[in-house]
């Protein structure tokens, strides 16, 4: 095996890398097995109208991405729970008219699983997604989606999160009226294989140099904006705020000057595509350089650095359009002298409370 | 009056000084002219179960106390909007079932209006919560909860938050089966003038000097610490980051080190405040400095620099919980030879859309 070439040995040098490589696997395995829940979750939902999702950490990035395609794509109201009202302050609320979907890794997280035992006591009837059959989150819900993911070593999560959004997919479609996401879902391990060919590295070396970063997104792509953001924290150790392009205009673009670098995560399509482009604009006029992930060809010659996305319809694309970031924040990393699988202070579980 | 004592020139010297210090007589004109809306608001949500909050900014960080406060306090769902689905996916949603609270200072902001009209077409009763009377997000709402801080001429928002804090307050007051709020609504503004006697130079010189500032609060006063962030920001031009206790234990706290100034805002009771106490320890162990506000005399003691909270229950308390920030915010601009009054960048009514 003295043939393999530097890029191969490049691009799996880290069980981070190797990870973010088996993705096109885990998302075709995760398709298949999920999609013959739908059934079971059509029955789920029969009677209830609104949706309220339960995460944390990467999770809450993949639950932001349910939100939308669920109010989007299947005209159902969706909201992210607060936790602690469940878990401190115990409120009674009445969800009988809910389905309550819990996101977690590793189905182990405390704060989690307590909020859907409390969920279900309001009334709710809940669906667990989760990459380990058999947790307590799995076992206690009334149908567990559990993702294919396969083993994860990394701390950072990546296969576990984007097949996460993968069964948020599945989810919203089940319960869609209009036309299937299945076929353009089936085109998803593809596009993101195809993206494992880039060459990240002159974007990696951009953000080592960076003095500061920040990372904003909208729509559909919002939770992959706040995901790149939370991966580079965690992988990097570096302050990186992820903003909705929302807040970005509402004050914060006030900070924004010489030596930012803005990284921005856009749709090739879809009603807020042109908005992306003109924000790169505003952006450079004061001062930022901008690293462009997908969008249109628009958007791309606009940016300073850009990385392409993936071919594939709104609703689907935030499962690969998060794979440049993975694979450009593990190269960072190395570049930084880091190692991207064990960053400190971060366990696979991590439970909200302090626990020494 | 050339008796004018030092402290009190100091304290309104600038357009935001002097705005804070309106605060007291802002709250209680605020209060005395919303509780009259009660009924009207009881009638608005016949037959309602959920309540779906829309802002952004400032406006935001009120909604996330409304939305916890009807949570905790009044047993009903709440959610914040993603107004993008409203404006650019124009997704159908049946919100027969939803009060929807739209939340903006002036009133004006396009996108804010532009979305209460999406969720009346989707079948929601509304409220406006505005400073403005007139203006078109109060004159096509159904109920306008109108708040009565007068003009603010600081661009920075302080007396129309405070006030949009007291009509939301109001507002789940309104919508309680349990005891009312009443009583205890009474009591902040002069809890609020209390604060207003507060020595913030210790603080505001600590936030000067700090090369990092990150800001975080939990439950209830998870708006007061968003906002606290937002505030530090527009006001000081300086990154500031607003997490939530959770988000912070999630990953970011890996990025915790020396230099870091940590402003914990904190809870005297309810479940919460026990917590946020061993936080303090966690990141002194990180080796950041932790500023406190509020919090049990446990809190307080932990803390490296602390300035008092108003003495009210925790449903109530981020209506005063808010005063100590704002007063060291306006204080550390002028150490940093800003203008507090008119930072740079920023409007008072807010469009998310580029006009240029």
């Amino acid at each position: 095996m003295s043939s393999t070439t530097p890029a191969t040995s490049d691009r799996t040098a880290t069980r981070m890398a190797a990870e973010i490589a088996e993705q096109p696997d885990a998302a075709r395995r995760t398709i298949e097995h999920l999609m013959a829940e739908q059934p079971r979750l059509r029955a789920l939902s029969e009677g209830r109208r609104r949706v309220l999702l339960v995460a944390r950490g990467s999770s809450d990035n993949a639950a932001i991405y349910g939100r939308y395609l669920l109010e989007v794509h299947a005209g159902i109201p969706g909201a992210l729970a607060a936790p602690s009202v469940a878990t401190h302050y115990r409120a009674s609320l009445d969800l009988g008219d809910s389905v309550v979907v819990s996101v977690s890794q590793s189905g182990a997280t405390a704060e989690i699983v307590e909020t859907q035992e409390w969920a279900r006591s309001c009334g709710a009837t809940t669906v667990a997604v989760t990459n380990v059959a058999g947790s307590p989150l799995a076992d206690a819900a009334d149908v567990a989606l559990v993702t294919q993911a396969g083993p994860e070593v990394a701390v950072p999560a990546t296969k576990t999160y984007l097949t996460q959004l993968v069964a948020l997919a599945v989810l919203a479609d089940a319960w869609a009226d209009g036309p299937s996401l299945a076929d353009d879902l089936a085109r998803v391990p593809d596009a993101v294989a195809g993206l494992l060919e880039a060459d990240v590295a002159p974007a990696a070396e951009a953000l080592a140099a960076a003095d500061r970063v920040v990372v904003s997104g909208r729509g559909l792509l919002l939770g992959t904006a706040l995901e790149t953001a939370l991966k580079m924290e965690e992988t990097c150790l570096r302050p990186v705020r992820g903003y909705s392009y929302a807040d970005l205009r509402h004050g914060p673009i006030s900070v924004v000057s010489e030596g930012l670098l803005a990284v921005l995560v856009a749709s090739a399509g879809g009603p807020l595509a042109e908005p992306m482009a003109d924000l790169v604009r505003d952006l450079q006029e004061r001062g930022a350089r901008v690293l462009g992930i997908g969008g249109t060809a628009d958007f791309a010659g606009r940016c300073d650095l850009h990385l392409a996305g993936p071919d594939l319809p709104e609703t689907v694309e935030p499962l690969a359009s998060i794979v440049p970031s993975q694979m450009m924040i593990e190269q960072m990393a190395r570049r930084l002298g880091l190692d991207p699988d064990n960053p400190r202070g971060l366990n696979k579980v991590t439970q909200t409370e302090f626990t020494s």
